[in-house]
């Protein structure tokens, strides 16, 4: 492998154009040698020029065929698994927006081809590179907080998105609140054994007619005995709310929002200061380029990928274990959706 | 009834000196006649004469049949729903620490001898008189935050209670947790309606041995729609713990633990600022006072008290509907308690 | 003398009831024997029955030739100095509001009776008591922040008071900035060298027209070396803003305004908090009860007075030595104010 | 001119480099063209390569002379006006660092050469475009909080400079507090009319032999009345110490030092947070690039500049008046500066 990582692209929607400019601009450790699209437009060829990409096309597979080292999958969902697939067999590492797939069959069977090509798989589960959470599980790894006992997640986006796309979404579990399902297992340092979901139709009774719920409250319970909870909102009208608080035997350790300034205003009416960040891309802007250069990272220089395939598949399993609790109304255990999901 | 309140006080532990206390120094509209303890001694005789308390006695019938308007129940838990119902028969207006009693029944009992006698009953839920937490029921009550839609309740002592004391607490749910059911019933303007909750034994085997838990996360629903969590841990080495959030369609109300200071530290180390105060008394200390003010105004004035005997037992169904909950692992109804308590 | 403290408070104004309620109701280590005030009315008799104080007077001599151990000296400023004086003749342990006089000639008549009677005097700057004040001072001294540099204090009254009073009160240095000469020598531990004052009248015209500025910051200079700068506004419309920031060679430390509640609102318009408690009197609540337990403590105990006449003397130096800057515009040496004084 | 604007810079040092790939990885408006360094290096030409610079050379007329329609002037100090002036008569609009020149009448030959060519000038006052100065900035041009009436500002660097950089820094008001001064003539809308330096050696014995302080308090008055001071330190252990406070008529607005997260820990210790970003190179990373685009955008669409060359003649005067002051133990008026530099 070259000293510097060639990468491919694949899709250069909002997410992949992302990457590709936290690349062009930001990773010296790597030069992506192509993008492929299959809306390609003459918009698209000009802006991948701007970024010095030498070759743009429709066809992911002359990506994967070519000799790049590794393939950024940014692609509409339905298209994760196959393409991973297709890589793994090319032998080019990946780098896979989540999530692999919505079926637990073809996340595994995707999977099952990355280890049976010995390449790397990352899975693009952003916020675990977010510097506020980062330090949290730092401070956790360092022993300063003690045994870890209580985690609570506060995750609330600033709008619900249009019911057509809560139609397909899978779902708020799998949509929404598998990040903090990931977010939950990093901290905690062991796996979900166990959730128990409470949710409701607060927000958008639009959301109620197509099945989902906007409003959720899980509890969580881990391998180490340390219990959790997340919250949900599809509408926090004052912003994007992301906090998190690891509570343990020394102490405890806690996230705020981030915000545009540090600003207090004071005034007859009160003290005011700003919003938390308004979206997701400001928000975790820097871990989004913290992901990408770790994925880089852990290819050029052979070393574990901090977020793996498994991970995915485990995040998206007590997704299915959330939905499941709340259908059922009952907690469910992580075995029995292995078992549902013929994984055990 | 005389312009200042005249009140006996029946129990001068720690509870009952506070009250006294506060009153004496505090309260012009209300004057003690009398303190009575079972246990009474030359110290206790000493404090008294102190404060200007003219009677001290070990019978709490003296007090009860004496010509004062209203009786502060501060004694044993296992005393309260007797005295309340003597005093109730002898037409006295009725302060009593929580809980009435520890069952329910007995609760129902002399709630329907103070309905008979028509006085007035308030249960010591101090935290509904805390200038923080009051003062986010105010903002939402004002609609600045719009419809309620999810409570989240931090509560955690900063050490545990000696294992003996928990033997004979009632459990977590009762001893603990029941001041966080009344604030969540009091912040939520509703009742609630079914609770799901997980436990653990992470902070003391004994406690475990005793069968009880020292850590808690219970999910609650509402009679409103709205869903919460109460996170309870019988040890925060940091400090006591007590934090609320009400979360709406129009926004968020949050309180932060109170501190001795406002001081921050700056070193090489980092920035340091003051722990949470550190224990209940020192954190409600102005909810305490605020608390007996309350009573004295809805007494005096005639106007319904701000925690009614109503309130004390809807908190205890919840507690008992927590601990059939993580007995039986499964959500749990409020209706369902009612009926095994033959209350429904 | 006897182990509870007998007072005598001479003058029944707002600072003169103040410290009797606090005395009364917070100081089980004093009692108050009587009180005196020029104007007697019935309404503060029965304020004065309420507290359980057994003497009320018109005549001030009555309270200093009884055998009261010490007096509280609260009446209007121009009997300060004569009151001490007769109250130090007749052997009484002293506390006195500040200033002690407007006129230092008088104040060090006043210590110097003071001294030959052998008994003690604390002069009534309460900020030195403040919790957050405090707090950094022990910090200092601890060593935690190294050998102190500089030395921050914002201290804005709510509101400008009224012109008629504005004439009378010997200006904004005399009258408003002395509490911080005091709360800045206090802080340095080392005594005011020089000042330099920069002033304007931005508030009100006709505070202007009365001889007086609103808007004040002044420069210091300190023995040990330190520099500092504190500013006065006479309206700060959000309330009473009182901070002080502390810096040395090993760190800093600040201290923010208290604030009603900890709560914050969250809502599309922004973050709003509490905006700092509005007046003297609820910013140092605690400060007064501290500084007349501090008398008591040393009176009692035989200890050193924390604030003694040479404090109040030094800070009425450093007051008339900015006053000075302000009028010939230059920096000026508190030895030229003791020579204009005739103290050096 | 061409749509997208083409650049030339001259010098590739620390701040040199920091504009080119700012530039390069976020300017999609401009282009450079070309950049110069007396010190051309192997590894330099390497650098410019790789951020797709055309022309690297050692002599910086090669770049004036071009066709670039700006340069960035960013060469040592003492070939700024030089390379002003060259530029100028080249037409090149130009973006010079601060300060232009340690001389005020090289700085006004500068200027005079720049308003003769009719070239756009920007100077490198790059805080005023700092997130959270800025906010400060419109609210107070929204009128949120009146008339302004007092600035307080401070800046401490984390560690003093070499000695041998303060013996030819100009001292620490041309050197570290003209960023102060500049920022509180933008935060008044107003002129410095007059200052008075208090200064001391409190930081290191070597830099009072050097013929300079350390550690400096300065008050300044400005045209439309109000007052203001700044605070500067070589050395704030704990971090780069950047803040600001605007207090007005109508409240006050202040801006807290920006943090590596958001994180709190809570222990028996205490509660800790993040010190301050520790160099100006974190803490003014955003403000270097809105910096440039400001330029850019000001030249492209002909806009005026947000920091014109008097700016900066302003700046050094208040500097002059700073350093008069400190010398003479005086307040010193800018007319008097204006005098002694022949410009008034």
């Amino acid at each position: 492998m070259s000293k510097r990582l060639r990468l491919g692209i694949i899709g250069a929607g909002r997410i992949g154009k992302l990457h590709a400019e936290n690349i062009a601009y930001g990773v010296p450790a790597a030069e992506i040698a192509a993008i492929a699209d299959v809306n390609l437009s003459a918009e698209m060829e000009a802006w991948a020029r701007g970024l010095g990409i030498p070759k743009v096309t429709k066809n992911p597979e002359e990506i994967i065929k070519s000799d790049v080292d590794a393939v950024l999958i940014c692609s509409s969902t339905n298209t994760h698994a196959d393409l991973t697939i297709a890589a793994a067999r090319a032998k080019k590492h990946i780098f896979c927006e989540k999530p692999v797939d919505m079926s637990a069959p073809k996340v595994r069977a995707a999977l099952g081809e990355v280890k049976k090509a010995g390449v790397k798989l990352q899975v693009g589960f952003n916020r675990r590179f977010d510097h506020n959470f980062r330090r949290i599980r730092e401070t956790a790894l360092s022993g300063a907080i003690g045994d870890i006992q209580i985690i609570k997640i506060t995750s609330r986006d600033p709008a619900p998105p249009p019911v057509s796309y809560v139609r397909v979404s899978g779902g708020i579990f799998l949509d929404m609140m598998i990040h903090d399902f990931d977010m939950a297992r990093f901290q905690a340092g062991a796996e979900i054994t166990e959730v128990y979901a409470a949710g409701a139709v607060l927000v958008d009774p639009e959301i109620g007619k197509a099945g989902d719920i906007d409003t959720a409250l899980v509890t969580l319970k881990f391998a180490n005995g340390a219990i959790g909870v997340i919250d949900n909102s599809r509408q926090a009208v004052y912003g994007y709310d992301q906090r998190l608080e690891v509570f343990g035997s020394k102490g405890e350790a806690r996230a705020e929002n981030d915000t545009p300034s540090s600003v207090r205003v004071s005034t007859r009416e009160g003290v005011t200061g700003d919003k938390p960040l308004y979206f997701f891309l400001e928000r975790y802007k820097g871990a989004f380029v913290a992901e990408i250069n770790s994925f880089i990272d852990a290819t050029l220089n052979n070393k574990p990928v901090e977020v793996t395939g498994e991970d995915g598949l485990a995040d998206m399993y007590a997704a299915l274990a959330a939905g499941k609790s709340l259908r059922e109304h009952r907690p469910v255990t992580i075995a029995e959706i292995l078992k549902d999901e013929g994984a055990a």
